[in-house]
């Protein structure tokens, strides 16, 4: 192993052990090589209407692929190798076979070396993100590269630490008295075996290499099975997997990529194959439910939450509407981050330049949203495009429903000059009453905020957290200029595993979680039973066994 | 908190990370004060025939008690409070508020502590262990007093490494660009809730504490559920830390005993209860998978296993047959480490002295096991006497359905001096070829050894790992003098999560897990699905969550 692997790794896991700013790979595109973007795009446009090429197909019965973009609405053409589940699982078992003689250390050199090798492709990985997930330029830079290598990295230091916490022999001397018992110990982190890596449509890296890499980190092999329709950008990173396995000796089957399509689904088959050891699943709570119930699986999941803003008391209003507005802008609101009802006292918000009605509240943050979308510099690349037509739908079905006299912002398309095609949606902002938590006490995936009145702000704390305790939450933001409040509820919200986040204004964001410093969904409510990334959600994947010899 | 609590663990936690020889309390009795033995008898036939002392009867709605002497044959006549599981949970809710608050550095000062006051008691324990598992005089002293200390010690000095793993605070500054990005975050490890402990008739305190003390340093409060037939070793450690709660001005609601009887359990109504989030558990595998499918709770077991001891080719046969004899005759097989079935080749043995057939490896290991159980220094001593009377009904009715052909060695009752009435029963030994399977391939929980006929090694060790898969294992032994054998044993048997050792003779024996240095139980097969100790048994029962300011 070279020691710059290792010492990258002891860096990285040094910044995670101090919970501190840390950043393997630039996330600034600019770090790159000037001609990087053009190249990418290039690169990407070139595996439009083809067959993917850097797979394996051996074995292969059919190509597949139904990915369409949500910028141009068209459908991108690429197709990819598909195999039955017999297949997948007989080069999984013969790879593990191999993977698992394979020491930490050799493991830990070729992973740092795949993520290095990703990050050749960066821009091109971003253009494949922007046009299955709809999500911006620079967020599919961002998310699909660097923050997404970044974890992957994290899970290989947390990995590292963990397999090499104890020693691997020792010599164990008891006293008996009159003599030494001497016992010869060693001690092996054996993998679990096969591990499935479910992916989302929204985030296909940044959700998925967490738990590949922390799976391939603990000798275990993966099959990587992605959303059918948000296959490209995680069909490169495996591409390049591949490479360098293959500069390795090793074999491909460490790595598999299974795709199908919506209409014929795999991943129940995969899920319930007695080989299939480990689950890592991010998605809708309903399929999540499900694979946890799966026995004799170890299972890891990030699924739905309800996330909340207390609105309490501030000092400049108009930072915290901007604020939110971003956050509920970015990506269109499809961010598992995002959050969705704002709680306000019916008396309103108290704030440095005097008291804001509820009213006033909500027109500032519907003002906010709207000013947001129609800014020509800003509206289009924040929002980006909708993933799922049915998150368009949604929206619409929405603020039909609750009627337009609560509707204080409409959702409206925004044009994209670039991509004149694309489905676009503003946030609608929606008042509601706490009464009516038909309306509002559900997950409303997609652009939509409730603005909630409440009795007071103990009243808008006690749904919040009655939310992520009954439907999960993955954020809280609670703005607050009493200190005593701001405790209360770190306390309270907290008690129901959620964390907090205060008075974000400026550059901060509630939606944005740092590799290294943020904890990912905590595990501890029903959005996920795991988290980005704690000491279990590496030990989980292995087995500590130890042998004695006199 | 005092200095001495946190080197002691701090100490404790170093042996554990090197696996070293480590005891924080002294295993030999006569390291204790002189009279020690004798006050301890006393205080324990003080507490026969009468109402337990030192527990809270507040809001218990009858007293109640069914423990009966294995070696006496006689009931205790100790009767516990009862509780009804709304009064119990009621009560641990309202402590639950009381011990999250406490620090982690308190809860380990008050831990220690527990751990101290129950050494106290360790004599009387040992008495209380005898005359409720029938384990003999010094094993009970061994296992449920420094033994059952060290484990707690073991999972307080993991607690407290992992809850101090991370920063409480920090400050994450990311540049961005023209101006630094400021967050202020902490991070708190949020204890899930109620645990509920489930105790087993045979390690009534070594199999209770570790899952015990490894809730409480995590925060969070325990309900100690004891088997109906041995409560009184654990309701002692239980009032001791009453003790040391009420010096430390902290509700008793911390720790509860819930005692029921045989005939109306209350184990599951307790277990399926919503304020239960934690569940650790010993006994039986049927129970066992029921607890594992629970949704919502954390769940952590040692089932039963089947262990095996693989007889490929040995140097000194009469020293291999002796230690195999004293394995399974300590506490008559009644160990979860005790091995079940030696598997031997058909063409036998190869050892220094020359060869040995089948037959005369089987009748090797009769012999050994009739000569120490009609040792009269060492039989009653080391065979204590039956828990359960199905156990001794086992030990027959297997006897009976393999004919007394199959039968090396016939179970005996075995004189003890001490106790006339003492239920006794040396181990069987039984001939029985591999293809049998009805016979050996499951689990004969008792004094019953299983010589089982293959075809070679390897057929063993295919067999052995069988077992190991499907019907679990905690231990496994292999003598050989082939290294390359051995090599590939420890392989295929690691590879089904079984530790192995290897040619154990002397005063190391395959049942004797250390703390501090060998892992009980892997958690990779169905013996169980945790560890004591590694990190995830203590990660599992909290939650990070982090929270940030601007």
């Amino acid at each position: 192993m070279t020691t710059s692997a290792i010492q990258r790794i002891e860096e990285a896991y040094q910044a995670q052990l101090n919970r501190t700013f840390y950043a393997a790979w630039p996330e600034n595109p600019r770090a790159y090589a000037e001609d990087a973007g053009a190249k990418g795009l290039e690169a990407f446009q070139k595996s439009l209407a083809n067959n993917f090429k850097g797979l394996d197909d051996l074995g292969s019965h059919q190509w597949i692929g139904e990915e369409v973009s949500p910028f141009l609405q068209q459908g991108l053409g690429i197709q990819y190798p598909a195999f039955t589940t017999e297949v997948l699982l007989e080069k999984a078992t013969s790879a593990q076979q191999r993977w698992s003689k394979t020491s930490v250390e050799q493991r830990a050199d070729i992973l740092v070396a795949c993520l290095d090798k990703v990050s050749e492709r960066f821009f091109e990985i971003a253009y494949a993100t922007m046009h299955t997930t709809g999500q911006s330029y620079v967020m599919s830079f961002q998310a699909s590269g660097p923050h997404a290598n970044d974890r992957a990295m994290e899970a290989i230091s947390m990995g590292y630490k963990e397999l090499t916490r104890f020693p691997s022999q020792v010599e164990w001397v008891k006293n008996m008295g009159k003599f030494d018992l001497t016992l010869h110990k060693n001690y092996k982190p054996i993998p679990k075996g096969v591990s499935l890596v479910i992916g989302c449509s929204t985030f296909p890296t940044w959700n998925t290499v967490p738990g590949l890499f922390a799976s391939l980190i603990t000798g275990n092999v993966a099959i990587v099975k992605p959303h059918p329709k948000s296959i490209l950008p995680i069909a490169i990173v495996v591409a390049e997997m591949h490479k360098i396995f293959a500069d390795a000796g090793l074999p491909q089957g460490i790595v598999q990529l299974a795709v199908d399509t919506v209409a014929k689904p795999i991943t129940k088959e995969l899920a319930e194959h007695a080989a299939v050891k480990m689950i890592d699943y991010t998605g809708g709570s309903a399929f999540g439910d499900y694979l946890e119930t799966l026995s004799g699986k170890t299972v890891f999941t990030e699924k739905a939450g309800v996330n909340s803003v207390i609105l309490d008391s501030v000092n400049d209003a108009s930072a915290v509407f901007g604020n939110l507005a971003f956050a509920a802008s970015l990506y269109s609101g499809q961010m598992c981050t995002a959050p969705q009802n704002v709680f306000v006292s019916e008396s309103g918000v108290a704030t440095s330049d005097g008291h804001l009605s509820y009213d006033e509240v909500v027109s500032g943050i519907a003002a906010a949203v709207k000013g947001l979308a129609e800014n020509p510099k800003m509206g289009a690349g924040t929002l980006g495009a909708i993933q799922n037509e049915i998150t368009a739908k949604r929206v619409k079905d929405t603020m039909e429903s609750v009627g337009s006299g609560a509707v204080a912002a409409a959702s409206v398309v925004v044009d994209n000059a670039e991509f004149p095609d694309a489905r676009t949606a503003s946030p609608t902002v929606i008042a509601v009453d706490a009464e009516a938590v038909s309306t509002w006490k559900h997950e409303c995936f997609g652009p939509i905020v409730f603005v909630v009145k409440t009795k007071d702000a103990d009243h808008s704390l006690q749904l919040a957290a009655e939310c992520a305790r009954e439907l999960g939450a993955i954020t809280c933001q609670c703005y607050s200029t009493n200190s005593e409040f701001m405790d209360k509820t770190e306390e309270t919200m907290n008690a129901v595993f959620t964390p907090v986040s205060f008075n974000f204004t400026g550059a901060a964001f509630v939606n944005q979680h740092a590799a290294y410093s943020d904890f990912h969904v905590s595990g501890g409510n029903p959005s996920g039973n795991a988290t980005f990334t704690d000491a279990q959600y590496i030990n989980r994947r292995f087995v500590w066994v130890g042998n004695r010899r006199m």
